[in-house]
């Protein structure tokens, strides 16, 4: 991509609404605009990180043998009379009569809906397991929407939803999604930890939240210092080996961790003292089991091995990508700006020319350009006629993992520069070499 | 995917609330489900085609030069009193009141926002041409939403607005997505006929409707035969050559073709009769040029290279991803289903294990999807223990272009055969030559 015929909209100034860096930069690089209270458009920027990180989730999710389908964003109150939530549910949920003077709502989550699809289609133990899942819109109509999308009204929500016919398979179920969690947060380039939780609205008596450390996380955590070493399920995991995802349940479950809700003190002092992490957290993920809270409810049965009807056990797992961008901001960013891990970076290489219309600059940006896309990385060619400093500092802002700057002295001598945006190492290599180099190193 | 895994929730019966081909097949084939009156939800099979048309829409907008944002669902009603349409228009649009009571609604289509947008960051003539699109979910609250999501309440739809310093340059931008449509269309393996149509609620004076052919389209439409034969764009167009553009334009824009609503009985008798076609058809995309209507409403102006204040020159760009689905079925079917262009379709290749449970038919089978799946091929491997008709019927109504038929009697042979859905024909061959035919023909 051309930045002459890309749409980045940066700011000079910080934002003064901005409390936390992640709403800052976000603002700032031109990712994200406020449309109304809480609710965001997300800009040329913004989506192409959005789109990498829900790419990851999505990949993530089908390992994991859940199957993406696209529920709609208006549900019928109808519904949630079902459930009895329409009436339990307070001034979150955004209700809507439509010109039929019908009552709908915009789905603040989707357990209702998915529960009536099942009950319509599945009708024995011999379709189960079964894990369904979205990327869709959700509304919730928060008091006091802030730290941009971190906490906007209309946000992006992945939730899954798995059905068995008891529970010890809903457990393996859930165990699946907990393992695939943990693989997806390590993808974003984050250590998320997770911790028994609250069910909440949700109900139901098995939960976990997955907290990111950071300053700005609304959450008191209380965990053992452990975590940050433990192992990532590999590639290769067997998500129908019970055994082995019980015993990655086990040993990401061995030690202590919980949110405030659920925080105890006797159980944290038994901790030896230097072993003890408290700090603020950010939640990334949410995952519940509640057996057969909605299908007892609502009627979804199948028929079991024994030839009854058993009332579908159900668990729903939800991660938000629109917070997620944010959240791996406050993990990685420096005084100058954002520095993306490089699974999702809006682009794998800023080409900066220092001097756009000198002759050699432009040939050797070109060159880089055309080699580099042929290699099928993702490029942001800086060609505006903007002074250098200017370049650098929008380039250091946006994040993206390498720099390639091309200048008139250097590219004399055939050279070009590539900084690693992250560690700020520079090197200068011949334009051939600077190819191969990247090339090798994706 | 393999099918014992996967949620495809056929139906045996046709469903008697479906009027049409396409909404009676998406239905069978568990694509769709209606949630509300004219609100479906995407199942497994159905979002697996909506992707692949999205990603096809996508790669042409953005061959076309236009910039990739997602805004949101929900709008201020302030910023619809801006340009006077709050009141303009009906009861089509949904209107909310959030918690604090503020006037909401639903968007409808996204003039005013893009125009917020772009009055807000872009303030120089050195920005343009600027065209930014979306492919987000919209509301229209119709009186009588039917056909399925032929004509549903909520819907996905792409649109992109253009920006430029005057008419002529507006034109070309113009003209750009116009070619862009062209080529969307035929890869989505549809023939669509650009006609001059009426601009309504959106404004303007330049505008064409994309026609597809079908006997249970909408709109009457009447047309020169000579559009069946015209050649599309190629994947080279230049669509920064003006001339060239304005080459395509005026070929498909000179012979006859028009809705009824633009329909001139004159000039269409004019035509020699037996190049007279006259149909019905399907609106799956609408272009506009509507000068500076919303911008000088709503104060989108640039400074030109004169140095003085111009209001934008905008236009704007429709497709329906969710209308276009059951619009390629309604072009693209038999009485066994739907057959699927290669382009869209679900799945590349059925696997038929016509005896799962025989040691060898599973063998090839495994044979077959782990070959196929190394080669990049999206499989559906029906490993279910349904009788063979019931896979036979079920592969035909689903139409994934190309069938496998692993059967008892021709693997003892070693042999499976080959089936493609659109001309029946069937081969048999060994399973080596079966996976090296697939490969060479993808």
């Amino acid at each position: 991509m051309r930045l002459s015929r890309f749409f980045l909209p940066i700011l000079k100034e910080n934002p003064k609404e901005a409390e936390i860096v992640s709403h800052r930069l976000m603002l700032r690089t031109g990712m994200i605009r406020q449309q109304s209270q809480g609710i965001y458009s997300w800009l040329p920027l913004g989506k192409r990180v959005l789109d990498k990180v829900n790419k990851i989730i999505r990949e993530e999710q089908n390992r994991a043998g859940a199957i993406e389908l696209l529920m709609p964003t208006l549900q019928s109150a109808d519904l949630w009379r079902e459930s009895g939530r329409y009436d339990a549910y307070g001034k979150e949920m955004l209700r809507i009569k439509d010109r039929q003077d019908r009552d709908m709502l915009y789905g603040p989550t989707n357990e209702e809906m998915i529960t009536e699809i099942f009950r319509s289609y599945v009708k024995s133990y011999k379709d189960l397991p079964l894990n369904l899942y979205h990327i869709q819109l959700k509304f919730r109509d928060e008091v006091r929407p802030r730290f941009g999308t971190m906490r906007s009204r209309e946000f992006l929500m992945k939730d899954a939803y798995s059905f068995d016919i008891d529970r010890e398979a809903a457990e393996h179920s859930y165990r699946k999604m907990f393992t695939a969690y943990l693989r997806t947060f390590d993808r974003l380039g984050l250590r998320a930890i997770p911790m028994r939780a609250d069910t909440g609205p949700i109900g139901g008596n098995l939960s976990h939240e997955f907290i990111i450390l950071a300053d700005t996380g609304e959450s008191e955590v209380y965990s053992h210092k452990d975590f940050v070493n433990f192992d990532i399920p590999s590639v290769d995991t067997d998500f129908d080996d019970v055994a082995g995802l019980q015993a990655v349940f086990d040993k990401w479950t061995s030690v202590y961790a919980a949110t405030s809700e659920m925080h105890d003190e006797a159980a944290f002092a038994a901790i030896p003292e230097g072993d003890r992490l408290s700090a603020r957290g950010i939640e990334v993920g949410h995952i519940f089991y509640f057996g057969t809270k909605y299908s007892a409810a609502m009627g979804a049965s199948v028929q079991g091995p024994d030839g009854k009807q058993h009332d579908a056990h159900m668990g729903s797992y939800g991660i938000g990508p629109t917070r997620l961008v944010p959240a791996i901001i406050e993990a990685s960013h420096d005084e100058n700006g954002i520095i993306w891990p490089k699974s999702v970076a809006p682009f794998d290489v800023s080409i900066i020319n220092m001097k756009a219309g000198d002759q050699a600059c432009d040939a050797a940006s070109e060159k880089l350009y055309a080699a580099l896309g042929k290699a099928g990385f993702d490029m942001l060619y800086d060609d505006t006629d903007d002074r250098a400093g200017a370049k650098f500092a929008t380039a250091d802002l946006i994040g993206v993992p390498s720099q390639i700057i091309v200048g008139p002295r250097s590219v004399a001598s055939g050279e070009v520069e590539i900084k690693d945006r992250k560690s700020g190492a520079r090197e200068t290599l011949s334009i051939d070499a600077a190819i191969n180099k990247l090339v090798a190193s994706s």
